[in-house]
């Protein structure tokens, strides 16, 4: 099975993606793809301030599905990008100390679609966000031949 | 015009830039530039908390200009530089959720000097930055040929 | 001296690293190496909250030796390992404004490894760490010839 045909038949609509009017969703030099952060769409809130985990879990993995989306702006296909790297923002009140695991909710769509193939990641915890969404999450795909 | 040109005519002065004795302004891979995070001088204290958000814009205008002065250290020419994404860092209060608007403010410098080019982009919300500042941004450049 | 030498040299043991279980220390794309976040191990508190400048800087200079030992993991060797650029987040309340002291602890190891080399970086102050870690350090190194 191809990563697209994955891809579909994990339930994602990788075309479903509406884009910034004003900023990229990615852009490219060579074949490294920067995405931009992409937001919790649904889900804002603060973790340890009325969020729990297994929500910010989900808002996590909606982010998960947009940086995908938005790196697959660039290519028209899966089957050709790798993640190498996820920046993880935790909209986080000052004594929540469990942003690794809601990004886990992002890395696990990852592992999925790679059969566990490791990507390197920062999870970190934020003041506030835009919008007071409850997570954004930035990332870095590799273009492979 | 050409972009050095273009960069006259807006007033930024590119040469104008006191760079750390100790950090580089920015690192180059290939062709791919890393600015460090450049902070608003002139612009301290919180979004959110005696900031306001045309004030924060004009902090992250400051950033951009400088961003620019880093990547054309590695240069000496703004012809060949195409900005490709900005990491944000505004210093918020916990309630302030307007982080797009204030890194809008270094955005709309690019988006004049690139007639509208998209870049990929971050904006996020930080409990303190160095020395106060209000804003902090980083950025990475692609030269092209 | 090669550079291996010198690692040995400032006490370190490059083979003595933990990686995560899912994961990755650091990945590749071309020559350019992206490090996970690297926590302070041994580490907790918040800069301004009973956490003082100099213990901060303990806590950065044990990122630096695990950004160091996870690139490391790639290349087998740090001859040919540059450094390009830094994130230091620091665990700080909110009148924290010296994130930039504390990631000197970071900056110090590789000034010394590089012969004061200059590398890109940001300090900036997050609300939370993952697991109320004091430091938490990502880098970008570049694989010479």
């Amino acid at each position: 099975m191809s990563l697209d045909e994955k891809v579909k038949a994990m339930g994602i609509d990788i075309e479903d993606f509406s884009p910034s009017p004003t900023l990229a969703p990615a852009t490219r030099i060579g074949n490294t793809i920067y995405c931009s952060g992409h937001v919790s769409t649904g889900y804002v809130g603060k973790l340890g301030a009325g969020v729990d985990v297994e929500t910010g879990k989900q808002a996590a993995r909606v982010c998960a599905e947009d940086l995908l989306k938005a790196a697959y702006t660039l290519t028209g296909t899966v089957n050709n990008l790798r993640l190498r790297k996820l920046l993880g923002a935790v909209n986080s009140a000052p004594d929540f100390t469990d942003q690794h695991l809601v990004i886990n909710g992002a890395s696990e769509l990852f592992w999925e679609l790679y059969d566990g193939e490791k990507h390197a990641r920062s999870a970190l915890g934020f003041s506030s966000l835009p919008n007071g969404f409850a997570v954004e999450i930035e990332a870095v795909f590799e273009i492979v031949d």
